[in-house]
């Protein structure tokens, strides 16, 4: 329609998850009216990020290098280890404040219909970590969502056969939500209620 | 907060028309999890588009190469030239069909407050073009807000200094609406009657 190059971008642009047909066409012509430098940046800095994020060789959330800041801390306590289905919702605890614990970052959750089990959410290396005898208290702080309640209850129960004392977030999350989008007060209040299951 | 490479994504994101800080959080989290094949078309289509698109030499209408196809395109009259604020506003008559003639593409609108003034919306370049006898119609297609007003107003007056004859897009575009987002038969009705202002 705009000629190959602007189609090309309009396509690439939609790869971003709520960009659809007709705002990704708004986004490639107002960048390139408007904005050349600042498309030039988000290309250069797409570039950066692909090449130097990774994930945390302990945790698995996204950093750059070996290990994240949360696991390289010295004052954060080891014995408690907080599960998250992504690094976003890590962000949300540490936001909210309270938790010094370290954190198992799933990067998904259970989901069999799309050939998603215990191998691709890294639970082979949680379940060295239970193994290792370092974690007291495992905290199960996926969604509360047919999917994360799913791989909460597969974990608890690998957990328990460790030895290892398994706690819940308290409700106080409202159902079907999403943790990156609850409040602070909300999230810190869940995180001290939580229940020995 | 997440290291040095994701912020600086999550800043270069909000270049975007529409992303604020929680959605380009989400959007540069979920392309690093999820998507790094994505991220990496997405930056060498930015590129490709930045280093390719440049202006029509005739329009100003965003194109790769010297000339786009509508000015190229020699079934097309260059004796009807219609004048709209951005190349989506073309794109959108041009969907509509039913219009034949060229086009001008302002690439904005006055703005005296903005410091964007008749040299920056290519006036002389379209007043060239008016004096040079090959043009016998102008349709203004701005969009109906105060400033695409303005603007027709201003353009209608020097086309009459030049002797020839001016046209306004007929209302039928809700007030204050933008021309990229009306559905086609309402914006080819308002081609059709149009009215010799
Ligand atoms: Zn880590
Ligand atoms: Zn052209």
């Amino acid at each position: 329609m705009y000629g190959p190059s602007i189609d090309r971008l309009i396509t690439a642009l939609r790869v971003m998850p709520g960009i659809g047909a007709k705002s990704a066409q708004r986004i490639a012509l107002q960048l390139l009216e408007r904005n050349r430098d600042g498309a030039a940046e988000l290309a250069a800095s797409l570039i950066d990020a692909v090449d130097k994020v990774g994930n945390c060789s302990s945790c698995r959330t996204l950093c750059e290098g070996e290990r994240c800041t949360i696991c390289s801390d010295s004052r954060r306590s080891a014995q408690q280890l907080c599960i998250v289905e992504t690094p976003a919702d890590l962000f949300a605890i540490e936001q909210a404040g309270g938790y010094s614990g370290h954190y198992f970052v799933l990067m998904g959750h259970l989901s069999p219909i799309d050939g998603i089990g215990p191998e691709e959410i890294g639970l082979p290396i949680l379940e060295a970590k239970l193994a290792s005898g370092e974690v007291d208290e495992l905290i199960l702080a996926t969604n509360l969502t047919v999917e994360g309640e799913t791989t909460a209850h597969y974990i608890s129960s690998r957990a328990r056969a460790a030895g290892v004392a398994v706690s819940r977030i308290a409700h106080g999350v409202p159902l079907g939500g999403e943790l990156e989008y609850i409040d602070s007060n909300t999230l810190s209040l869940a995180m001290q209620s939580r229940k020995v299951i």
